[in-house]
């Protein structure tokens, strides 16, 4: 039996999110069905993470159990052909045989869109949360820096965050930074783990700030703002040890 | 009465292209219907020519005729606050009465994107025609210059194309080009005006000669390559005289 990693892209736009649900189109889903297919009998894939209903990932890892011997650019190939296009296989390789996506993840990193501009591209809507109003950016800045650090994050959890009860909420961000691109800002945090929606919950959160409604810039805010929509959000990528 | 010329931009991929079909969606009927709904009776609006099934919009212009006094700025956020994201009026402007965004046009830019890379990104398939086999992008080039010029385009135009039965088929290609661009193939084309299928029979061609199937790279082939895909054809824009 042969251990895989795959590194995948996909636009969440027409998915339920990652995990597998009966009756509806998931990411973990559609991947099971065809790695079964070439399987030819059943296989579970691993995810690093969940993510919700909407998001994408530029990088998101998976893992499964293959005794297959189809060579890896064909595997790759072979998944891809199956594969709507919306779901993409970038990489695959062997791994140790107890590699676990989620469990041996050091860091995530994901990146949120926020289109500044007046008229939002139809090309682009997919892709960001447009956000045409004033926003004061400086302190929007400002506060992406105060989410640094080790913390306990639970108020930017879901509420309904079941999985979750009674385990820590502690989390350490390495990295929290607000930026301008192109006519959009894009906020990018990189860090041990995450909770449900944190990282729209924090994106919120910057807005509030953004409109003036936060008072100390400095600090962890006590209070999470608005979910930001799931659209503009990006799993960017997911790193493990270099040795696996 | 005021006449408005108007810039659009439209991801294609979900309409019946541009004109009107009953029980479809087409980018004409959800402006017609905003429009109509703004104006409080029916607004036919004009175009600067279909675009089929499929095909995108960079900057598709339209007029219409309307007695609302309501400010061009305002007019502007009505019409996108009503369409779908995947439309949006860039730009109205007030033109003299008799414009008409077909019969005024002087000419037409068309870009068709085609994707090199062995892998498609999820978030671009809908606007390329993946193509990672290989071709001799030195030969297509070479092609791409030879579809400059005035001729006789017949051979590349729909073989449904009635509309146009009996009427000229010698149009004037002012520019015609090939470029790579960040593992795409980009090829431009300005001209006086394009047969149904022109651009997409054209890059077919072009596609034929990266394949090494057309000997005389120097002259309008006598016969057209497979139409290629709608979604990675793209109207530019549209010219028209400066003063309107």
């Amino acid at each position: 039996m042969r251990r895989i990693k795959a590194t995948i892209a996909y636009d969440g736009g027409d998915y339920h999110g990652w995990q597998v649900q009966p009756g509806l189109p998931t990411i973990q889903g559609v991947l099971e069905q065809i790695a079964s297919e070439i399987e030819g009998k059943p296989v579970q894939i691993a995810g690093s993470g969940r993510t919700d209903a909407g998001v994408h990932a530029l990088g998101q890892v998976a893992a499964f159990t293959l005794a297959n011997p189809i060579p890896l650019p064909n595997l790759r190939r072979a998944i891809n052909r199956l594969l709507p296009p919306a779901v993409r296989v970038l990489a695959v390789e062997e791994v140790h045989a107890e590699f676990h996506p989620r469990f041996d993840a050091h860091a995530k990193t994901y990146e949120y869109r926020i289109a500044r501009n007046e008229v939002c591209s139809p090309f682009e809507w997919r892709y960001v949360h447009h956000y045409p109003y004033p926003l004061d950016e400086g302190r929007m800045e400002k506060l992406a820096l105060a989410f640094e650090g080790v913390h306990d994050y639970s108020v930017f959890a879901a509420a309904d965050d079941s999985d979750e009860e009674g385990k820590s909420k502690v989390r350490t961000v390495y990295r929290s930074a607000l930026e301008r691109e192109d006519g959009r800002l894009i906020y990018r945090v990189r860090g041990s783990g995450f909770l449900k929606h944190m990282v729209r919950n924090l994106v919120g959160t910057l807005i509030e700030a953004g409109k003036g409604n936060i008072a100390d810039l400095n600090e962890l805010p006590d209070k999470s703002g608005p979910t930001a929509p799931a659209r503009g959000l990006f799993l960017v990528g997911v790193e493990y040890e270099e040795k696996q």
